[in-house]
């Protein structure tokens, strides 16, 4: 079975679908939890997949240094080594070489760096990048691309995604033929409309099963970033999955769907489950907070998951205060499981016609506000 | 529905029975695992649950500086704060004060102390002992003792033995009447017979819904607990559960079953799965080792913990050494499972009559050792 995207039903432009690949289907819009080094972080991979997760994304970046992909390779592959039989992304490396890797050196073949684990050296390249993607069993794989963080001036951003276009035709010339599994592309060009364009039409030129809005979620913020989502989406190809990458928190989500973006990541509910945030239909919830002490009521009472159903709000507090590891096993099951549902609410809305009302009643929900205090 | 002992099966001086309770049977020979602070760490309830653990043990003294065990009782008990409806039994806080408090002080009415976490003044006595207990909602109570370190001389262990028999018989008195909950004596006397014999008499004299065997594992060795393991179960009633405190290593255990005893708790299979250390029927294995790191094996074949069933040496090796939450995880989870599968083992074979072939199985499989590395 090969893969394939079938769009289902649109809303304006927010669209509703879904990915078919040997590995099962993902349903779109998707949020994709990120498993950074083989484990979304706090989570045993069934919980994941309880809180309604298709798809996982691994960092290339990551497993290449730890354990290593051809490590991966031998012990049979990603999905098997962390125990995830469900697809997973991989990105390509580029992004994490650039805000984690020490000693980069860029050229027109690749990036060499030095490990920030053990400081040995590496390189990635297009070339490097689809080998270890490869080696991972990653179902879908991202071209290799230099992401300049913004602000940055325009002709940096020109280079940068100029670059970017030649790694994108060396990554779909070294990925080859490999049914069942799927070489997205990413657009580049910073905040420039123009520059979007031109990235579009060089992607679609070379021809790719998905194509990803890149270089956002960098520090723009959100009125620049959905500025670009105004017109990047619809200079994709209709009949393909777009992915914006790295983003975001439940507004920024929304409001990508909402511009016909079908697939997201971030590390955000997880990584704020470990720190005592928890994300609610209601806005943002710090249990840290001393209100929640005495608070019997769980965070909220509408959610179905484990830290909802079955803790207070006062024993959250509690284990977060305490620094025991069932509060980020927690709120990171929480996290995950608000994401997912938000997810799903929002392709039930795409699919009955109802988008406009759920976007309206997801904001004036948060607007509200957290519950009383007692 | 109160609080009973059933012993089914003896085999030499080893026993198997179970304690009956409004919450739920206990199965004995038992192991507690430990659930410090209201969680045992890095496990879900329902996951100790699925181990096989029938009881767990909390601690008083973190319960009662954080959360406090009148806002426990408040937010409706113990059980139902950390979501256990299983039995619960909570210690004294006798021995954390000694090992952990700051600016201790002890006096004929019980110890002065403060805080380790935040200064703050506070008193445990018999009486207020037994009531942050029933605070907390606890199954079983432990009555109030005061545990000398070992080595010591006997006089000193004469005198605090003496002292916590006096606090036993208050204990009792404060305790009062509550069906359904049990009150432990601890005997105490080190490591004298003598001493032993007359805390025993003073406890059966005052009368308990079981004994607890204190004053051990803590420095005295092996051999030197086997020792008085040898006579002390010995002392008190037959027709009550024994409960060796603090207990211990895998050999620990099979040796105090051996000897008498019918429950037991410590906390070292959750701290060593949080350190990379795995207990199995082979004995102990560090998955920190780099042996592991390219191993396909699980950790124990036979074991169908959610560790071995899932996941490679090579995968729990990297979890380790990249400070993954999900190592804490599973390794407390297999190591769980494998204390609970020796006391179910134990538990077999003390009803079948072959407690002796069980005890030399034991030790010969792990005298052979961990697996061949590859």
């Amino acid at each position: 079975m090969s893969f394939s995207f079938t769009l289902a039903a649109t809303d304006g432009v927010a669209r509703t679908g879904s990915i078919a690949t040997p590995r099962g289907e993902i349903r779109t819009p998707a949020f994709m939890p990120v498993g950074t080094a083989g484990t979304v972080k706090a989570m045993m991979p069934e919980s994941v997949a309880a809180t309604g997760a298709d798809i996982l994304l691994g960092n290339t970046y990551h497993l290449m240094l730890r354990p290593g992909a051809e490590r991966v390779a031998r012990l049979g592959g990603l999905h098997r080594f962390m125990n995830w039989d469900r697809p997973i992304l991989t990105d390509s490396g580029g992004f994490q070489v650039m805000s984690l890797a020490g000693l980069r050196k860029l050229t027109e073949e690749g990036v060499t760096f030095q490990s920030h684990i053990d400081g040995s050296k590496h390189l990635l390249s297009p070339e490097t990048s689809m080998e270890i993607q490869r080696l991972l069993g990653s179902d879908i794989v991202m071209c290799f691309d230099e992401c300049p963080a913004l602000p940055a001036d325009e002709g940096a951003v020109e280079a940068s995604m100029r670059l970017s276009m030649r790694w994108a035709a060396r990554s779909r010339e070294a990925f080859g033929d490999r049914p069942g599994h799927a070489l997205f592309g990413i657009q580049q060009g910073g905040v420039t409309e123009d520059l979007r364009g031109q990235s579009a039409e060089a992607l679609k030129t070379i021809g790719f099963e998905g194509y990803a809005i890149g270089g956002l979620a960098v520090g723009e913020g959100q009125e620049a970033m959905f500025g670009v989502l105004d017109y990047a989406p619809g200079m994709l190809p209709q009949d393909r999955p777009r992915y914006l990458m790295g983003v975001g928190k439940p507004d920024d989500i929304v409001g990508a769907v909402k511009r016909g973006v079908d697939m997201m990541d971030c590390v955000l509910p997880s990584r704020s489950g470990r720190t005592g945030q928890a994300w609610t239909r209601r806005g943002q919830v710090n249990l840290r907070n001393a209100r929640h002490a005495d608070d019997p009521r769980p965070l909220d009472e509408a959610c179905t998951c484990p830290a909802c159903r079955n803790y207070s709000r006062a024993y959250l507090h509690h284990v977060v205060r305490a620094g025991e590891m069932i509060a980020g096993m927690l709120l990171t099951w929480h996290n995950l499981h608000y994401y997912q549902e938000l997810m799903a609410g929002m392709r039930a809305a795409i699919a009955e016609g109802r988008f406009a009302a759920f976007e309206t009643d997801f904001h004036a929900t948060r607007e509200a506000g957290d519950i009383e205090r007692l």
